[in-house]
């Protein structure tokens, strides 16, 4: 469970995710090692997209589930904290990823689209879809669960 | 999903991951991205290890869920690789990680073992659990469904 | 896992679904043991609709949890039936339900509608919805993965 | 999600559940609809069986899903409570399930454990295994996220 930092605690979850997007704060290092980015926010959504390479393949010449993984649970992770007010906080409970087409180098950009399903008091789920840009075809979805948490209380 | 390659058609499952763990056979790449590495198999059995670093981190101060799923993922998928006689591969379908503890830095290195659970001529399933070496805590566990391929049809 | 049965190899899944929508084909027992019908099919969607009594109440006073598992596993598998040719059937693997709100006696009728994700030859994935009918409120939703099989083989 | 009843508050988890199994409380109505009951509890652990009958076939001459995804809740939710003092309840907010096995009325008892995982102050997980009782053999398995809740606050 990743609790929000106390630095971020006065903005909203869209504006402190909209200045990732913007630049003006840094981005997650995870994402320059496995190699993608944030690239747009709005409510109850978040968009990351990425480029595969040799970095994250699994022994058998292929890309590794991580990466799909990794991906999905920042975009739907994200698509939460777009919902949050200032001073609200969440961590991810539980995670569930389907990976239904091989990605290699060959793959290309891909995009990852996180949306929210449910945002409640204490608890919010969220999905996501990860695609190969040049052709819109799904490589991976999945499902997330999340603690919802008052950081003042 | 990711076929087992033809190169290692000839060796059992057990055979492919023990030359890992001896070295004759190169890591995952995305093992030496992350962090990790193979460190036992056994039928049934697959353990890893990695120390993870600020390179893993989300944004908020702490390891990302993704470095714990990717660990899952490697453990469980190569639990199931050791029960598989030569000519026969898998492909991960499906991946649900539940995140019990936050990680960080200062957590040192963790373990993460994978056991089969059930492994059919069609259908597999196996589950994880990474723990904290130095305390043996809990930070996270999962569970997997993977395809299991003739490679010879 | 769930094979399809000989008696219907002759039927693709769609038309076999519309037998039962049409009451030519009896339901599912467990569908009147648990109080809910298959009330309309087509290519890719499949809707199931029932009404929450006390037979399917925990010991505290609400509805079951695996009243809409249930019934959000029928959902999905049906989808994903919808799609497959005559002599191909498919099995149930790994079933994903979040509960979003509490049910009771008071919701009345809901609506389960399952849309397949993913049909490729060897496995599917499908995605549910449980809504209250009256207020269109999400009470619960699923992601689903399935094992596609020749029958004739 | 399932708030524990305010007439249980009084008592621990496991002492609620100890006089379901003593007769003192009645069972949940879904467990004679469904044909199981609660037949053991220790702190961290419940014990269900059951005789699945035609019931709770699906139209093709099996046990539907739904059988062995309520019996892995209500194991699962139940080990979970067994570890909660008086005034603390749960909902479960995430539900997983295997289904390794094909069940029919021939497969005669089974039995059905639950054993948490991880049980927090916010959050507990839980992990259950679905067995044929006159082989031992595997039939379902599953695990939880579940949200703990302070009644009292």
């Amino acid at each position: 469970m990743t609790p929000l930092s106390a630095r971020s605690a006065s903005l909203t979850g869209l504006e402190h995710l909209q200045s990732i997007v913007d630049g003006t704060v840094p981005p997650a290092p995870i994402s320059q090692t496995m190699g993608f980015d944030l690239v747009e926010v709005a409510p109850g959504r978040a968009l990351f997209a990425g480029t595969p390479t040799a970095a994250v393949y699994n022994p058998i010449g292929s890309v590794h589930g991580g990466f799909a993984a990794t991906l999905l649970d920042s975009a739907m992770g994200c698509s939460v904290q777009t919902e949050l007010p200032a001073g609200v906080g969440y961590a991810t409970l539980e995670l569930s990823v389907n990976l239904v087409r091989g990605i290699t180098a060959e793959t290309g950009r891909v995009l990852c689209e996180g949306r929210t399903i449910h945002v409640g008091r204490r608890a919010a789920t969220a999905e996501a879809r990860l695609t190969q840009e040049a052709t819109g075809k799904l490589l991976a979805h999945g499902t997330t669960t999340c603690l919802v948490t008052d950081l003042s209380a």
